[in-house]
Order: C-alpha cells, then sequence, then structure tokens
C-alpha cells in the first residue's frame, strides 16, 4: 500500500514540528508538503533541528490538494476557518484541524470532535476532525467515565498545570527562560476557552450540565500535563475503578493505573494515564498526558489512523524520555 | 546591647542552614552553638558550604542553655517533644520550635503557635513558639482575613504546590534530580498533617470550623510554595480587597497585591504575598510564600524579634533572587 | 523470523529501564527475562513505571541461558565480570556487556568494543561486546575522523557536561534534586576513568596516542551529553570537515552538521551530532549524544542489530523529545 | 550621614532591579531616581515586581544630575558612550558604568576598570568607573594570583558557563523556555567580547601577554557563571594556594577554597569562589560568581562603596539562596 500523504499548513510551529518527529517514522503515512509563510525555502531541518538526518523536505509557500491525503491545520485559532473558506478542500482529503475553530457543536461546521475517547465510532467515518485541546484532553480523561456514568454530585473541582510548550514558539515575557525557570504562576482561573469543549463532552456522557471550577497553573518544565480533579459522589473507590476500567478497556493509549503517578510516565508518549482516590465523600481522578502528543499532535495521528482505517496505534508507540 | 546567644538543636539540617544564612548578618543575634549530632567536629561551613567566609562556627555535640538566650529547635517532627523533655529549658532561655510537636492546642503544652499574622499580640510575651508548617502558613494567609471576616460560605478548594526543600535534605527517590526534574507528582492528598493548624486558626478566628479539601503537590524547583484557595461567598473582589488590606496593614512582610503575581516574587525573602479574584459567586485568593523562609526559618527569626523586642524586620531585609 | 529472546541483568537501573523502553517496540527482539535481586517477582512497570500498558514482565531472581538468544549485562562496574565467572555463556547467547569491565583491550577476553563508527567491520563478527562508555562514545565521535586522518598536532583540550542519569538511580548528594538543581559542579577534572578507552582508540586509528585533558562537569538536567574537544591543526574547516562527512557517511545515527547545535537536538534518540569549527590556528568539535540512548542502551541495540543482522536502525527510530 | 543620593539610567533591566534589589536595603544609599524611557509613568514595582513592599519609585523619563550623587549606567553596550557625551555629567556626580564601553584602555576615557581585585588602590580615587564584565570577573578571579606570580607557562584553556539572565530580559530564541531548559549550547567560541578586558588585566599583572581559549557555554539556569581555567606550571598546588590566598586575604568577597565547590555557593551574593587543584603539570582553577552580582550589579554597589568610603561590604551581606 502507498503511504497516507500528508500535508500540514503552518509546519514551522511546534504542533507541527511534533507532527513531523510523529510522521518521519509513520509507517503508513509521509509528510509531502510542509507550509511556511515565515520559513518558506528553508530545509524544515533549520527549524526542527532535532529532524537531522530523518527529512530533506523544503517549506514551501502552497499546498497543492491534489498531491494529499490528508491536511493537518497547525497554524493559530481562527486561522484554520480562514484558510478552508479561501481554500475549500475536495471530498478527497481529510481535515484534521489542530485550532480550537470547530470544536463546539455550534461552530463544527461538520466537524467531528477527535476525542478517540468519547467519539470512538464517529471519528472513522468523519472527513474532518477537530482535534481536542491539551487541558481538555487531559481533563476529559479524568471525567468522562464518571460523567457517563452518573456518579457526579456535585460541583467539579481541577486544577491544572501545563508546561511550556503548551504556550508554543512565540516568545513572551511568560515563556522567558529567566522567568519561567522555578517559578509557578496562574492564568484564566475559572474562565479557560477550554471549559467550553469539556462542559459538552460531559453533557453529552452525562445527559446534563456540571459546573467545572478550573485552576490552570504555568509549570516550570517543557512537557505534559498533570490535572486534577474532585467531587462529591456516594460511588466507592472501587466502584469508581470498575467504571473506568470498563470505559477504557479497549482503548489503546489510556491507561487506569492504582498507584499514585507522576507525570513523567507519560512524557514523550501518546499515552494518558488516570489514577483515582476516595477519600470521605470525595472522588479525586489524576489524569496526564503529553500536551504535544495526546493532547495535540499525537492524538492528531490517532485521528488520522482511525479515519484511514489503520492500526490506531500505528506510528505512536514511542519511547518515553522516562526522566 | 549584647547580641542575643543563639543555639540551634539539629543545625546540620535544611531549616537549620536557613537560619544561620540568617543570622550570620543579623544586626542583635549570634550563633553561638550549632548542635549536631552526626556533624560534630566538622566546620559548619564544610555541610552549608554557602557560609564560606561568614562564620567560624564547629558543629558542637552538647548544647549548654547557660550560653543561650533562644534555642532553635530544628530536628524532626517528634524530636522536639523527646528533646525538652530530657533537657528542661530554664526560664531564661526562649525556645522556638520549628518541628510540629506543639502546634496544635491540644498539644500545645504552653508554646504559643507563631504566625504573626494570627497571633501577632501574643507572639511578643511568649517564651516557647510553635513555629508554623511552611504549607499552613502559606494557604492562611490566603484565608484568614476572610475567616474572620465570616465571609466564607461554602467548603474552601486548596491547591498547593511545594519546592523540594520542603523535603529536607534527606535522600529518597521524590528527591531524586532524575526523576524530580521536569516532573509533577501528588502526595497525601485531602489529608496534609498542617491542615490541621489551618483548621484550628480559622476556627480561632471565624468562631465555626470549616472544611478545607487540599490538593498538595510536589513541584520541581527547589523553593517556595503556591498555594490556590477558593470558596462560595457574597463579598464582592473590592469588599475583599478592603478586608485583607485591613487586616495586613501593620504586617511588614505581607503583602496584598491587584496584580496577578508569580512565585519567584517572595523566592529568597520572608514576604507572603497574596492576590485576589472573584468569579462567579467564588472568590479565589492565590497565596505565596518562600518554604524555608517565611515558611520556616523566616518566621522563626521573625519570633525571636518579636519575643526580644527587635525591629520585627531585622536580619529580615533580604535580597530576592528575582531570578 | 521470530522474534530474538532477550535477557537483562541487573533489570531494575537505570540502562535496563531503557533498554525495556526500546525492546518494547523493536520488531525483531523481545526481553524474556528481566533478572533483578532487589526487585524480584514485582511487575517491571512497578519500577519502570513509564512502561505502563507495554509490558506485563515481572522481575525474575534467574537467567536461564536455555531461554535466551543475547545477554545484556546492566548492573555496576566490576559485577559483570563476576557473573560471567560464575555463570559462563554458552555459544549460543551473545552477550553485551553495558559495564566498563572488557572495554581495555587488556582486560578484553574476546569482547568487542563496541562503538560502530570505529569498529564497524568486527561487531558483527563478534560474539561478546562491550558497550563504550558514555562520555567515552561522546568524546570519540568528535575526535575519531581527526585522530585517523592524522590532523591532531598538540594536546586535546576537552570539557564535557553530562545529564544526572549518567549517574544512575542511587540516591547520592550530587543527585540531590535540592542540591543539583540551578547547579553546576565538576569531578575527576583530568583523571575520568572514560579516558582509558578514548586513549585506545584514538591510538588504534591515529598508530600514536594523544594526550586528551578532560574537564567533565555535572549538568543541571537529566539526560545527554554536550563535549567540546580542540586541538591545534593545520587542516581547514573545509578539509575538517570533508573528513568527518567521509567517515560518518555510512553511520545511520551519526551526523555531521555546520550549524551550530544544541543539546536537545539529540536528547532521546541515538543519534550522534558533530559541528566544527576553525579559530587560528585551532579545529573545535562540538559532539552530543543521549547518554542513556547513543552513550548506553540505544548503543547496546544498535550493537545487537549489527549482530544478528538485522537492520542497523530496527527499534531505534525514536521520536526526540525536542523541548 | 544622609545618604547616597542614586540615579540610574534604564531602570527597567535586568542589572538595573539587581542594582534596585540592593540599595532598598542599603544603609547608606537611596536610589532617587529610576529613568527608564520605555516604562516612564510605571510604578517600579509593576516590573521588578519582587520589590513590592520595598519602594515606591516610579520609573521617570529624565535625570537631573543636581539631585545626584552617583549615577549607574544600565543600558546596552554602546549607549553609555552616547550617553555620556549629550549629558556630560558634572565633577560632583560619580559614574558607574555597567557596559562594556570604557573597559579597555584605549576606550578608558579616564574610567577606572572597576575589579577590586585588580584594583583595589585606583578605585577609592575614581570618579568613573567602568564596571567589569560577568565572565572577565569570574575568568580574572581564577587567574590573576597566578599570572602576577609569573607562574603560567602555556597557553590558557578556559571553559564558562553561563545562566540566562546573562542575556538579559530581551526575549530571543535562545532565552525561551522550551528551548533553554534542560539544555545546552556554545557560542562565540574563542571570540567571545570579554576576552580583550581579561588580556589587559593578566598584561597588567603579568608584564606580558597570555593567549587565552575561551569556550562559554549557555548553561539551562539563571543565576551564575562557574568557569575553569588551567595551564602548564612547575608551581606545586601548595604553592599556588599561598599564591591565591596571599592575593586575596584583603577582599572581602572573594574566597579561596580547598573544597570542590558548586556554583549555589555564590549565587545570590556578591562572593567568588576559587578552588585549585593540580594533576601533572596542569594547574586548575575553578572559579564562580553570580552574574547578575559579583559579575555585574554586587560588583557597581562594591565599586560605590569604595568610592565614598564606606564599608566595602556595606548592602552586600546577601543572604545565599543556598537552594
Amino acid at each position: 500500500m502507498s503511504k497516507i500523504r500528508v500535508g500540514i499548513y503552518g509546519a514551522a510551529g511546534y504542533t507541527a514540528g511534533e507532527l513531523m518527529r510523529l510522521l518521519v517514522h509513520h509507517p503508513n503515512a509521509e509528510v509531502v508538503c510542509a507550509q511556511s509563510e515565515s520559513q518558506v525555502g528553508k530545509k524544515v531541518t533549520e527549524i526542527h533541528t532535532d529532524l537531522i538526518g530523518d527529512t530533506n523536505l523544503v517549506f514551501s509557500a502552497h499546498l497543492d490538494y491534489q498531491n494529499l491525503d490528508v491536511l493537518f491545520l497547525c497554524k493559530g485559532h481562527g486561522e484554520s476557518r480562514v484558510f478552508l473558506a479561501g481554500n475549500p478542500a475536495p471530498d478527497s482529503v481529510k481535515i484534521i484541524d489542530l485550532s480550537n475553530d470547530f470544536r463546539l457543536k455550534a461552530d463544527a461546521d461538520g466537524f467531528v470532535y477527535g476525542l478517540p475517547e468519547l467519539n470512538g465510532p464517529a471519528i472513522p467515518k468523519a472527513t474532518m476532525i477537530a482535534n481536542p485541546g491539551c487541558f481538555a484532553t487531559c481533563i476529559q480523561v479524568g471525567l468522562l467515565p464518571a460523567a457517563q456514568a452518573g456518579i457526579i454530585q456535585s460541583e467539579i473541582h481541577t486544577t491544572g498545570i501545563t508546561g511550556s510548550t503548551g504556550a508554543g514558539q512565540s516568545l513572551s515575557p511568560t515563556s522567558h527562560f529567566s522567568w519561567r525557570n522555578q517559578n509557578m504562576s496562574l492564568y484564566k482561573a475559572f474562565t479557560h476557552q477550554h471549559l467550553d469543549e469539556i462542559g459538552e463532552s460531559l453533557t453529552q456522557l452525562a445527559g446534563k450540565s456540571h459546573v467545572v471550577n478550573f485552576i490552570p497553573f504555568r509549570g516550570n518544565f517543557t512537557r505534559g500535563i498533570i490535572a486534577t480533579s474532585y467531587f462529591d459522589t456516594d460511588a466507592s473507590e472501587a466502584e469508581a475503578y470498575a467504571l473506568y476500567e470498563a470505559f477504557y478497556k479497549d482503548q489503546p493509549f489510556t491507561h487506569v493505573t492504582n498507584r499514585n503517578p507522576d507525570l513523567k510516565m507519560v512524557v514523550n508518549t501518546n499515552k494518558a494515564v488516570v489514577y483515582l482516590k476516595k477519600e470521605g465523600n470525595k472522588l479525586l481522578a489524576i489524569s496526564m498526558i503529553d500536551n504535544l502528543l495526546k493532547g495535540a499532535s499525537g492524538q492528531a495521528v490517532q485521528n488520522m489512523n482511525l479515519i484511514f482505517g489503520l492500526e490506531e496505534t500505528a506510528g505512536l508507540n514511542l519511547k518515553p524520555t522516562g526522566f
């Protein structure tokens, strides 16, 4: 079988670089076009320098749908919708959008929300995927089984801590090494933009809405998100574990553990790990992912695999960094 | 005036080292005895190597109350009570205990809980001080004004992230650099031992008890604690700010800010910083301290200053690291 | 073809964990026995927790040569020789030793020094491989082409900085997070144990000995080694580049770049990257590897691939962390 | 005595912030004017946020020499000369320049090179001080006694690793947290701009020039510089120690140690620490400073103290971070 021909729009950014790190070794796909206005004419390895020896691709100014089977949109929020309006894709080309332009039902325009743990049956039939947000993925993985089972009996209290790569490669005071190193800070307490997609997914499974109080922190590490969510419930810890294990039993990347985990268990992998603990009437779910993989480009490749009928894990059996 | 003669019991550990970093430059106090069983006979600068050029003190096996005006107890939890039982202090020697042995009212045995923001009037009259815990100090600073004003109308939801020095110098898998670096993890969710002292202080001010749901994280930085606490309240953000500013107006180290802060504002200082934000019916308080200073040795020196009638800030006007 | 059956002696340590991270996804090999005295009976995922979902292996007390095609020795220096003396391997089992027991010619006892860039032709015929040291690999990659070409006309001046995983998982003051974070220090200046194997390799290629003045630093990062080596030479920068590119042209993992590199280009890969710069009469070579991969377990798998006639890159097309 | 009135030109940058961190607690000096074009009208605490509670100063557009006793110039290289040309200082105002505009003898225009270890007698008589560079200070501290004694019998081989604050607050790809964290890289090998001032100082003491081969690294930490320098010598280690101890015996901040040091011994202090080791015919000197203190603003205050006849350590008895 010939390889799936992949195009990337906005190929100089962080999620695009991560896509290429994955796809240079994917057995069934190949990046044939890396579009970037800012870097046009440069070798991909001049920007994503760790790909040395892995690719001779050069950034191009334009994309040609005729040469593509799938297009990943990797530019900033708002730009995907603009691009597609000006460049409508033919039926032959699948679209996987990493921005937040089409994630919410009211904005979806035919896009399927690409969280396999939630929409597993729908994704393989989709032609357009709205790839979930990183915090949204992490928090949902910690809550979806409970929402479906209806055991959430209070508001939800969530804290999440993200690595710096979540903010991409644009330079800013809060991503300046001298500031960020050894530092912690918050942003968008209670108002993070991912709350909407989380809310819709919980409603989809629970049949009713839940309040999520979400405190996001900037962490002084580069990769990964760890989230804690707790709520009142009558369910026991054992019952909760049974629900979560059943919910994720066919998911190749999402693992339930009964040992207190740490973030580096998932760094540089497409895995999600969930741990549960009951104290009094509160059930705590700890969930963690790599924000650039399961939280972005890894999940995007997982969606590509599902759409094209490939092994779901193709190209995603990644060596964790471990350290 | 001759300098206050200071003894330190357990002088080889982290909080003791921090005490000595402070006291070598304190205008009114001098460490005359640094007791350590494990390091007896060695120079202090062999263990606390950054004191090079600042002290010629040698660790000694024994303490002699006759030579001391104040004794800081810097060994592990449980050991202070044992030491004092075997070595009862004369009235002439003040005791400042950095362990958790005497913090709770039921265990106090005459010790005063040494949080100046809470017990300012009582501390100068005390002869024995139970120095608060680090997480306890940070979280209380974020909650005390609200508790006193009676504006906390729900359970309290608290997250705290601590630097590695909170775990001291003993080697453990969770303090191993290869594991801890770039990593995040939780411990003692809902059951941290500092909840008891926090609870007593809230009750002291509020006249009733409050539930604090506390999720403690291990951070991948060395110094500092940042905590977030929120609860339902009818009070407006402006009302809350007014309460907090009034509560802390005479406190030299505790500052209320209306700009979203970051942890390094307080690192290597004895400051506490509090920031407030209202969203919907929730009031969020962000509080932060340096765990070894305002959370331990700095506050211990502050208590010493108060007991001996010195300027409260003596020896505590510290240059922040900034970076 | 059935998979190569792999045994690991000392399977609870860092290099063994890294081997398993590689081999769980290797297309032609499978770990069938993970020996560890200290962890016998525990699941491998209890120790190497990031392998969750990847293996059900349990640590075993013993190894049975009959079930193995290759045995990796992953215990401390000196222990490999003791083990093999007590448990001589049959001809049917290849041995790959990650310690320094058999690296030097005087100690080799039939082992081949397993640096493919140096001993490419000999390795496929070997039955016993002495896997090179991490610093030794990094520094040699920067010097071998120059040694072979005879262009080194002075003593060599080398600095190397290593990540903390080079010191393994044993707890020590210099691997304590509170000490190591934000810190730098030196050890074994001019006397590092890897100088012997470096010296032998240079002599093997140059036909004469070279003096290497080596200053090793402990870095405050977890993975990777960066080394700088310079020496007087009449060769121009262009001539040097030509030599290095020719020397490495058939090496799948070693890349020569003409852009000033950074360490994270190689982290979590089996790559080595070399950069050259001429200033005055000095040629500077910067070389870098991941100490646990090209500097240990990755190179061990590369050697396994060569011995068993597999694709040299099998199981080693790794996604870099990038960040 | 009234306090020395301090002005700062370019007060929003890193070295200026560090100056203010020092001067808010200096017993004999007070910042009366903080000039910044970019931040004019803002509170100093909006930019240097860790000064909360310490100052009410507001950035101003202009400086008035009549209100000043000393002016620190804290803008970029080249800007000090331009400023002074347009705003010549009256005799009553001392100038301390932190840029490299006046460090070299050919450019000095009456400025004295402000390294107290080198020019101790000249500084108190100076009216204009060229404050040394950070790498220059660190490397000179490791070499000056040997140069003066004439024991350097070969080229000098130097490696230095600097924290990120050396690059200031301007945002750049190499100071982006996601790139810099866990990373190492080099810049300006053999050609660093500080080599000129180092060379002049060595010549001043040795009466002849020395070759310094200098490899500068960017470290993944925020504060500090560690440098290693070695050269051939007939002097023994004991002789070298005697020379260094004699050379620095009256220096309050520069300490010679016979224990292998680590960088955090000096972080957040104005200290320099030097360690010596002889191997074969090579003498190795390890030296370390905090780049923002002894390498910039701390040394600037030390120079101010010397000029105004204050205690040399006034305002500079700083608590190290330790961790």
